[in-house]
């Protein structure tokens, strides 16, 4: 992934985690420290908004995950105005240095961290970038998948176990990134290799769509977060006439679908090309369905 | 956890990746960005290595596993020599802000990330820190430990899936250890289920001492990483007449060993007093076991 190089600079800004002050923090300074339960333990939660014309999108969803992963890792309230509030202000200044809200799109990313070990207080801050090229260049041209195990399997035994909270343990994550990437491919859809059953994306939801006006996801639980962006498609979709449903999918329905898509705040959605080295025929509807995930959005 | 408060400051050395310069960071000053990949994703490595008396415990050890985490991990190979000689001058400084080395303990952490998005070049640096309170209490007074499953079983078939790096994904082992203190323990040992198998600690490796000088550990694998605590006192141990093995251990062993050991670098050796609430009973070796494991660290 890369920046443009002459870009201005990305706007973070601090965000108190008990409602209090929000404050800009100079990008070219570090501020994270060295015993931040982020940087010693990956102990952290996170979101990514997209920021389109001047708004964050789909900002409900967004607190309500955020706030939910707060719950599940015993993190204190975010404070949804609060956030929104930080996110307002920061937006604007990232849109005033680029003259206007008019056209431009970046990408927000909420971090919520247990805090620095010698204070015992979270820490948490907001930043705003541009979107890279590979997320702009893979809207445009779709993806090429490879499916694999996630190579656990979730027990469900665990009573400390938080399913379902977005951390910020992505190391396995990348490794299969990274794998998918050194074999061609610019993404993973995970699958249960015993059933062929379909999970995710690495960091974004399976969608499939249907003859007959269906879209298809697999239902969130182990293995499979709850993904905003479907939810929020899936929401709205249903009252364009769309029949909508979260439930199980395999991998042999995704090479008989009419289309695949993975769906995610800042790719929106980026259609499925090629799967496991098989070309998957591009539908009659890939505008309309872009356009669909899209305005659901907004 | 906590730290002294009238205690000296921590010593940080931000370590050039490529063998470059190391050099003092101030610890009152943040020095990570927001965008580095152990913020972003916790996509990087550590080791946590003892200090005592002005030296690194164990240092081969720890030198080897920590380029076999940046192995599996594709990132830059960390440099024996260059890691050596940071410690080296860290503990140097440590060690003269404090008035000498004698008597001195510290915990020394080494981080490899895999750097900042913007740079798309690793970021690396040590800290040098006084011992927490608990560490100091547990090596004393044992340990009360529940047992309870990963949460999750390693299932070995995916292709890119790195076991046996030391990653700094521990947001689900710190969710464990919160739901053990909340159960009035110190610490977890994790089982599989199914079996009883035994796996290891939230931070170390389980040890057991049985009748006839016989010391058992599980054998590294799937949810057992290596330990190097426990492989430097094996390999003392076995040379002192104790017949050492790395193989499975069950649940019910435990509770009838002579003693239980949870062996970690910054810990040594506590002993398991308590496992799920049952009381084990005290060894007449105990203070022997403590011996032979401190000094295989020398």
């Amino acid at each position: 992934m890369s920046i443009a190089p002459l870009a201005p600079a990305p706007v973070i800004y601090l965000v108190e985690p008990y409602g209090g002050s929000v404050r800009r923090q100079n990008t070219n300074m570090p501020h994270v420290f060295w015993d931040d339960a982020v940087v010693t333990r990956g102990d952290g939660i996170f979101e990514s908004i997209l920021i389109r014309d001047g708004k964050p999108l789909n900002l409900e969803k967004h607190l309500e995950r955020f706030a939910r992963s707060a719950e599940l890792m015993d993190l204190p309230e975010p404070g949804a105005a609060h956030w929104e509030r930080a996110t307002e202000e920061a937006v604007a200044d990232y849109c005033r240095e680029r003259g206007g809200t008019e056209g431009v799109e970046a990408k927000c990313v909420w971090t919520l961290s247990r805090g620095r070990e010698t204070t015992g207080v979270a820490t948490a801050w907001l930043t705003i970038r541009p979107l890279d090229d590979d997320t702009l260049a893979q809207r445009e041209r779709g993806v090429s998948v490879l499916t694999t195990p996630r190579g656990y399997t979730v027990t469900g035994d665990a009573p400390w176990m938080r399913e379902g909270a977005k951390t910020l343990n992505y190391a396995a994550s990348m490794a299969a990134l990274r794998w998918a990437k050194a074999g061609g491919a610019d993404d993973v859809i995970y699958i249960d290799p015993d059933t062929g059953r379909v999970l995710e994306g690495v960091t974004s939801s399976v969608v499939m769509v249907k003859k007959g006006g269906r879209l298809r996801t697999p239902a969130p639980g182990p293995g499979v977060l709850a993904g905003t962006t479907q939810a929020a498609l899936f929401e709205y979709a249903a009252e364009q006439g769309w029949k909508c449903k979260a439930k199980d999918i395999y991998l042999n329905e995704l090479f008989k679908a009419e289309s695949v898509w993975l769906v995610s705040s800042t790719r929106i959605a980026t259609r499925v090309k090629r799967l496991d080295g098989k070309k998957l025929p591009a539908p009659d509807n890939e505008a309309e369905i872009k356009e669909l995930i899209s305005a659901a959005l907004s």
